[in-house]
């Protein structure tokens, strides 16, 4: 299996892309293929260098998303893309822009057929169970049609990758009952009610970390107002022990007593996240990636390409 | 001062209100008008009979908030409602149907001149700062000009009633750059930075219970995420607090810290929230509401009409 790693984007690039590439090479027996400066690649202990695709610009933080797409066409997201869609590799990881890499990946890798937009989801285990919600930033304006596709999105996702039976579809709402909410997700819920197997009906954002839903259905706007007031509000509790243990006795305990509670909801243990509803495998590591992080993205992407590659064998 | 206080909502009425109320007399020196059922008002003890006013029917939580304002009458909501418009009393407290109460405000004490739509904030003190988002639930569909209202509403609120000194304004939102979120928030944000003054522009999720700015400007359905997402993270926090303390002999000492560093973002401890937008002082106190409670909520409700006597003192 042929993964091309973007070795441009994240604060640590090339260095802990290129490890952690090559910690899973040894570790999942995968093949890197290196998106980047060559000359500094060259440089690299344990870089192949047949392995390398030489690219002159990069595309930062900075350029906006649709036009670095379109100019910067010798920059490691738009080949590594290029080489996916061409099947020259069979999967993609970036830690650089994630506008960018979504921008591309609906240009270049195309989506999926009746895949209105892609959409960003985040993967967390809570108490052992496997969640998804999405999408969390992709799409600020979604129609109920694009909702329902996210729906769709998110259980084949956990059930070919994560290997979910029977995922369970819930409705981030206002309340618990029918007709609640604004128009948008009250036409969605009408819409998923009739599409969506296991379909739970609503849920409020009070339940989310408990609820035993699987994927949580939001546009990019709300999910994304969710997703950050879960990490404002453990980061505002993480401040209140940091000051409790300030000169206490106790500091060390009460600080490993706060991760383990708050373990849980440390997404970023996880890597990244999956751009879905794209054609092929595309992976965004997080941008603070280290050689580990790249090395657990890298661990979920293989498993993307293995659930394609098991759909696509029984003929679906 | 006279207080209409609505003897049917709430968990724990007629008693615990009743008794808040006679708390408040006697603490503030209102005179508090009780709208219940008169038999079992005269039984209760310290109830002045002169003060009380019959009702015969009471809405529940179970019905339709505009049919029941349409239909009951002689419900407390909808007769105290009626007494403040007609002067007869200067402000109303209730613990009951918050959509029947928003309804009765909106059809009955009607909105101020140049407000669309009433709105439900919730209030925060943090580290000592006075805080308001608000629409928590009132509005789920928001124009930008809702939006643009609830800024201007917000800011009153807290100068007149809370003594806020030029209380700044911040839009909910995905990122903080201009140009970010959906739509709505987009045109907002053009709203409000031309037409409020200590706008200081969008704010992330993660950075509310950070962040100095006084008032938090978002609709009725990314509000309620916003708040429900803070209440089921202190829950998620507060379990496993719980399930650490299980046989431990701290487990005194772990749930007093855990108290100390969630209490202020307990907003239950406010006693309720003002409904804003209206022309004249309703406060919805908590439906759980305890003695104390509805106490807390006529000391904020006082503030209310001595905010806007003083308005009115001034000409404006």
């Amino acid at each position: 299996m042929k993964i091309a790693f973007d070795c441009q984007g994240g604060d640590h690039a090339p260095q802990a892309i290129v490890e952690g590439a090559l910690k899973a090479k040894e570790a999942l027996g995968i093949e890197p293929i290196f998106f980047g400066d060559a000359a500094r690649l060259k440089a690299m202990e344990g870089v192949d260098e047949t392995h390398i695709v030489h690219c002159a610009s990069a595309i930062t933080q900075e350029d906006s998303p649709a036009l670095a797409i379109r100019k910067k066409k010798n920059s490691a997201i738009v080949m590594g893309l290029g080489a996916l869609k061409e099947g020259k590799v069979d999967g993609m990881i970036s830690a650089g822009s994630t506008g960018a890499l979504l921008a591309g990946g609906m240009f270049i890798v195309k989506r999926k057929e009746g895949v209105e937009r892609a959409a960003l989801p985040v993967y967390l285990e809570i108490s052992g169970q496997k969640k998804l919600i999405l999408d969390v930033g992709a799409n600020m304006d979604a129609s109920p049609e694009m909702l329902l596709s996210f729906a769709e999105m998110g259980q084949s996702y956990l059930r070919d990758v994560e290997g979910v039976d029977a995922p369970t579809v819930a409705l981030l709402n206002v309340g618990t009952e029918e007709g609640k909410g604004n128009q948008q997700v009250k036409a969605a819920y009408e819409l998923m009610a009739d599409g969506i197997e296991h379909f739970t009906g609503n849920i409020e954002a009070r339940d989310v970390l408990f609820n035993n839903v699987n994927v949580i259905v939001t546009d990019g706007f709300a999910g994304n107002i969710l997703l950050k007031t879960i990490e404002g509000t453990v980061g505002y509790i993480q401040h209140g022990v940091a000051s409790a243990a300030k000169g206490s006795e106790k500091a060390g305990e009460l600080k490993m007593l706060a991760k383990s509670i708050l373990g849980d909801l440390d997404y970023s243990r996880y890597g990244g996240v999956p751009l879905l509803g794209l054609e092929k495998p595309v992976f965004k590591a997080h941008g603070a990636s280290n050689a580990e992080a790249v090395l657990s993205a890298t661990e979920a992407l293989v498993r993307m390409v293995r659930g394609d590659e098991y759909r696509e064998g029984a003929g679906q």
